[in-house]
């Protein structure tokens, strides 16, 4: 029996409250041997009190040694196995900005790119042009027409669009074209399947156009698709936990993944005070927040530790007001990490405190990859966090008699 | 998805390079209570002060309180499930030796064993017989045919031998004869299946011939059969990780695993000074090396506490050495657990330290049992530290988008 199942046998409705602050990228790494991580670098006291309040341990996303994508990330953090219940890239972006996507659209995500004039690719994200910019180059490609198909262009953010294909028997089997490297050209679209033959063949012919319609564009004049993908049609948080969910979060792709598990996903501003402002005025209409906070990965995917430091410190400032609201339960991790130090995702297990009335301290008195290594939840699948933090808000009933 | 497919999915060439280093049978036991256990005994400044820049664990090869043999803990270390995988003692027998073993054959591992008048066993090894004389027992027993099938009886060392047969229909599925106890006699050939009834019979027939041929020899003047088996073809490392892997083991079986696996057996001497230059010599060929130190368990099996220490001592003057070629990934471990307190393999989980520049490392300062247990690996699987490996050389892409 899986996770999901068993909550959705076991759980029973409450008046108790869940807040899951996701500080996304949290984990760290030294930057010299024995030196400190960035959580470790960063002045929490804050997060330190409330950790000794805690029960605390390490969070592994997928699996050990492996590096998770914000998608799988997320959902695990939700309680769906990731290596069950996979989201493509292209159906997160359309739902991040909101797309109604049907049942059988195949979406992919595209960023608009610098190739030379040998067709490679010479920046892979067109020097992040503006979202202005983004949005008229998109209008632009809304004029490519194909037989058989309705087609969809649609802004995300800078150098970022979604690309959807609505029509009948279409296939998401179809690879990437982006190389995620520079100094080649943009690959074929090519089938993963045989079925899906006719659909690359419409991509390919929607490629071919877009490349001539953006030849003459500076920087912006070629694009890479990626994630094509159709709805997973996921079970919905609300019927598994008999919770009443709402995302509070920024950033489309966020916003989108927690569409796709039936969360309620709140307008809010772009600033931590606004989210929290945004939980604030919410706080008595919902039984659960996944509160995002997205700036911690992006310093550490910029290789900026300090960056990452600040902002873990800012998000510590706000540590009173969320216990303020009186959550029942309040867990803090991360989806995964993103050391400065790889200026990327990573496989390192997340440092994740779990705060309720009966939670259990143990003895970690610091918020800490160091310090959680050591705490009572061990190294744990970070698919355990829902089913502990319906159990520490009273929302689960007895397994067997 | 398995371990196996995920990192067939995942896997990326790079130039890193990963030893592993196992030290067969190295966790132990204290001999009286509050004492220290065979690692802790021993002087290991070396492993200590790696220790402190590694991240630690306790490696548990199969399962929760499973001991087990060699095949499945050296599986279980390669990343194969070795619940899933199984391979027979006959199989990797054969392989050690470099038998050539065909899709269809049957290999079982023989011991030339002593019996006594009443036909009890009373030496499982036959004093040790030295290798010319088992040599010469095989070569004896080649004079046994059987109609339908073609025999192999191959010498190993000392006592031990290979059968194989080779012929159509043949099943594996046949009970030991060998009743790894003294003071009874060999256990009669018995099928395990209906369909096993055929090469059952077959088996018989040989094992009465080879007894009247032995019958006049002293001391083997009998012997027992176990692990009856056929090839696994297991995937190979190579395919699943990309990566080109050599290992370096003396003693036969490890060599036939390894081999299972798909690993360059690379040619050695006994001595341990030697498979580290064998290490040396080969390291610009490889990017994964399998480094065996068996005589830790052979201490263990023996309890011989103090020999069991001193190999160990040896193994830690020799890590300078692994240092110095500069692997990106440097793992020790143990396969399983051989307390000379127990003389024999044993379920308890496995001292384990991964060092690499990216380990994120924890607050162990020594290498042993009672320290790993704080590790930040916590107690973990064995099958995760290909995973781990592979993510710390930086040679794996990221799950989902």
């Amino acid at each position: 029996m899986d996770n999901l199942t068993l909550m959705r046998k076991l759980s029973i409705p409450a008046e108790t409250k869940i807040v899951m602050l996701v500080i996304d990228g949290l984990g760290g790494l030294p930057q010299e041997l024995g030196g400190p991580t960035e959580l470790e670098a960063a002045h929490t006291p804050n997060l330190d009190a409330l950790a000794a309040r805690s029960i605390c341990g390490l969070s592994v996303p997928v699996a050990a040694g492996i590096t998770p994508g914000s998608g799988p990330a997320h959902l695990a953090l939700f309680g769906y196995d990731p290596l069950r219940y996979e989201v493509g890239r292209g159906v997160l972006e359309a739902c991040g900005i909101g797309f109604d996507l049907g049942k059988d659209d195949v979406a992919a995500r595209g960023n608009f790119c610098t190739v030379d004039g040998e067709g490679r690719i010479t920046d892979r994200r067109a020097g992040r042009i503006p979202t202005e910019k983004g949005t008229e180059l998109c209008k632009l490609l809304r004029t490519i027409k194909l037989e058989g198909v309705e087609i969809f262009v649609e802004p995300v953010r800078e150098y970022r669009f979604v690309l959807v294909l609505r029509g009948e028997g279409l296939s998401a089997e179809i690879a990437d074209t982006d190389p995620q490297q520079l100094g080649v050209p943009p690959l074929p679209v090519k089938a993963l399947t045989p079925e899906a033959e006719g659909t690359a063949a419409l991509v390919e012919r929607w490629v071919e156009q877009a490349k001539a319609l953006l030849a003459d564009q500076h920087p912006a004049n070629m694009l890479v698709l990626r994630g094509f993908s159709k709805d997973p049609c996921l079970p919905k948080m609300g019927e598994i936990y008999k919770l009443k969910t709402a995302a509070i979060a920024t950033y489309p792709m966020y916003r989108g993944l927690a569409r796709l598990v039936g969360m309620d996903v709140l307008q809010t501003g772009e600033s931590l005070e606004e989210e929290l402002e945004t939980l604030e005025a919410h706080w008595a209409d919902y039984d659960f927040f996944y509160f995002h906070v997205k700036k911690t990965d992006s310093a550490g995917e910029d290789g900026d530790f300090e960056g990452k430091v600040s902002i873990i410190e800012h998000v510590d400032e706000l540590v009173p007001s969320f216990l303020e609201l009186g959550p029942d339960v309040l867990i803090v991790t991360g989806d995964h990490s993103t050391p400065a130090a790889l200026k990327s995702h990573s496989w390192h297990p997340l440092p994740t405190l779990l705060y309720s009335r009966y939670c259990r301290p143990d003895a970690v008195k610091r918020f800490s990859e160091g310090e959680c290594a050591q705490g009572a939840l061990g190294r744990f699948p970070a698919t355990d966090l829902m089913p502990l933090a319906m159990a520490n808000a009273l929302r689960l009933t007895k397994f067997g008699a």
